[in-house]
């Protein structure tokens, strides 16, 4: 835990804890080594992952800083800690996909590994009571859930973070499946990407063998996560924590 | 049984019998009392449900063309046997809200009856097998079930027939509160609605009393469903089998 400053725990979620910290418009956000599953049905840990996702997390949104893309994230503190702006979320969970996976091959009927025509955004409501329901835009919109203008911008928006993250990978031999991102405003309003990118939110699989580097490892009891979590980061070139 | 005409089981669904006929193009229509929800995991059936939903379609169709919406109904030819034109079916199911009830209350918590800011069409993947799943855009489009110029104008047929329906009823007393739809395509490739209008794919409350008049009876086990339908059929004026 970063020393020093003053800070009260504001929400826990299920692999990190958001503390308040004595600024204004910021706050501090602890990886931890807890790992669920299937709406909170698995649960256990995966060691090392708190450290493995916040310096993951880190190299990722700094790519994206540099190439134009806001996020919550001011810099790393600790193995564990990010500093980062404080967002008001917006209630949906934004997913992209590259390659039917997950819900999506469970719900459509399309085998795991099926190319998809092109990029598509999904977007569903994070409500974990109900299972985080995909939605479509008219849902969102009598939902009263966010603007239609805002909609549309989280849909530019992750088709670019999309169209980044999947070159960043390629050139690390690691294939970008779907991964699901947040987003929330800022104090002053300002619309930025926020919660993490990492193996627990992202599907990578390793280009040349098709082995999977992310939390279906967990998922589905396929064996130790670490070590495919640690790969994913070997693969980011990643140096150890900044100063 | 209608007599005299060759006739060939083409298709046997939950609730009705498709026959090829001697003339092509053509075919019959049976609505039979058989009734199941939940996807088949409540079977069961509603005496007399044949001839009710037979005559509620066939009043229902020729509203709709009297408005200008295609639909695929030729004549009524018994109390339970439509003559239509043969289509092949869009494989999407086109559902209309009003009123929040059934599948969107569950998935998205929503009270039943929660009125809608305003009317919504939500498009399901025809596919017992995985339960009808919701689609978006994207999801009919990278599964090539419909090219976008299709499912575009089903948008706008969907939404005009919600108002036909919904002023003719609410003149009868009866509250439209949802409704699902087919389309499909004729030989000479015209699109046009198929399927049936009825309270096994419709919500109907009476609007004075709040009573249901639909196969929400018989999906939650609130009484005898055939009174309700027969009531229904009442207030569209029904006055027996046309010749």
């Amino acid at each position: 835990m970063h020393s020093g400053a003053e800070r009260v725990l504001r929400y826990e979620g299920k692999a990190k804890r958001v503390y308040r910290t004595g600024t204004p418009g910021e706050c501090v956000i602890e990886f931890t080594d807890a790992a669920t599953a299937f709406n909170g049905e698995r649960k256990g840990e995966i060691s090392d992952k708190g450290r493995i996702n916040c310096a993951t997390t880190s190299i990722f949104m700094a790519m994206l800083e540099e190439h134009g893309v806001p996020t919550h994230v001011i810099r790393q503190l600790s193995e564990t800690e990010l500093l980062a702006r404080d967002v008001e979320i917006v209630p949906l969970e934004v997913v992209v996909r590259n390659i039917a996976a997950g819900s999506f091959t469970r719900r459509l009927g399309v085998p795991e590994g099926t190319p998809l025509s092109r990029p598509i955004v999904e977007f569903s409501y994070k409500r974990d009571d109900l299972g985080d329901p995909l939605l479509t835009r008219s849902h969102i919109e009598v939902l009263d859930l966010a603007p239609a203008d805002v909609v549309a911008e989280l849909e530019v928006r992750a088709l670019r973070i999309n169209e980044l993250l999947r070159s960043h990978m390629v050139d690390r031999g690691v294939t970008l499946v779907d991964f699901k991102l947040e987003f929330g405003h800022t104090a002053d309003g300002e619309l930025v990407l926020a919660d993490e990118i990492s193996p627990d939110t992202c599907r990578f699989w390793d280009t040349a063998t098709g082995d999977k580097l992310d939390k279906d490892l967990f998922r589905h009891d396929l064996g130790d996560a670490t070590p495919a979590y640690q790969l994913l980061l070997d693969r980011l070139g990643a140096t150890g924590v900044p100063a």
